[in-house]
């Protein structure tokens, strides 16, 4: 690295993406990252405590670059039957296309999460809440009935799972699970509305 | 093996499973399996055709072995929303216990299933049949809704993935598990009874 150039952690993160990009996961280490900066481990260790800081920060980079489509999808207005199916089908439609653009990066993800458990749950949070605002808001208008939004919200997404969950990637390529998910989904309606 | 014990394929099927508990899913073939038996696998070889014969043969009887308790469910009276949670309450149970008094043989199993495609795909078509025949009894008797039993029956499978499908097995420890479970159910029940 030049010495003009500052190290900065998003320098950081942005090496070490491409580290696992083209060395796998089990290099996603801060002397792997350091090496490919061109720097010290002592000067990467200013910005990273440790290898588990690390793969937590790449682990939420990488979980966070789905967000934003899906935060916006709750933010916005309409009926909320509309958007509770837009913001699952969104959810599912990225996992998909990461797990199809790049097979290789998203298994080596997916093993970098397994060792991230607070990142990864902190996400699935974040994702029952977005569930959840969004069937609050359709109970409250009378959409959907009387429900707990946070019950309902973990129940929607956990009874989806074989469509975004990395376990079931290997799945995604049946061609009838757009019909499966189809009778999933008007069985969860049917749940939700008022008979 | 002594001359006066016949070669079955029950003996041939017991002698692979024995040999995939001791060495492993890899060695689920018929020289591996002769050798066990102390006979030739030309002798294997009336009995059974081939090593994707073999697997499929193994894998076939792993599945069975969890059948009739699911079918006796199902053949037994009571009201049809009792008879399907017991139904998934009891496939559940078998995969969690086999997932817990033996995971190395449970993911030996898995590994084996992946490459026996046609006896898995038999095996789910068997168990939507089944919770298709419970929720076909609800609808006749006006307990369900009028729902497609078929296709609601692989929605329930469908929607219950996490706490029955072999890919989620790393998270059946979860404290709170059975307590996401009772959140999807009520959905899914909410879905199929009359409002």
């Amino acid at each position: 690295m030049p010495p003009d150039v500052p190290l900065t952690r998003d320098r950081i993160l942005a090496a070490a993406e491409d580290v696992i990009r083209r060395f796998g996961p089990s290099k996603a280490t801060v002397v792997d990252v350091a090496r490919t900066l061109g720097v010290s481990h002592t000067a990467v260790y200013k910005h990273v405590s440790s290898k588990a800081e690390l793969r937590d920060l790449v682990v939420g980079q990488w979980v966070e670059a789905t967000m934003p489509p899906l935060r916006a999808i709750v933010a916005q207005p309409g009926p909320a039957p509309q958007r509770l199916r837009k913001l699952v089908d969104a959810l599912i439609a990225v996992k998909r296309r990461r797990a199809a653009d790049d097979s290789e990066l998203f298994t080596a993800y997916r093993a970098l999460a397994a060792d991230a458990k607070s990142v990864v749950a902190a996400h699935v949070d974040e994702m029952i809440n977005l569930v959840a605002t969004v069937i609050g808001s359709g109970v409250k208008d009378g959409t959907f009935r009387t429900v707990d939004p946070v019950a309902m919200g973990r129940a929607v997404l956990v009874a989806t799972s074989k469509f975004h969950h990395p376990a079931h990637a290997a799945e995604w390529g049946d061609p009838a699970i757009d019909a499966a998910f189809n009778d999933v989904w008007q069985l969860l309606m049917d749940g939700l509305c008022p008979g």
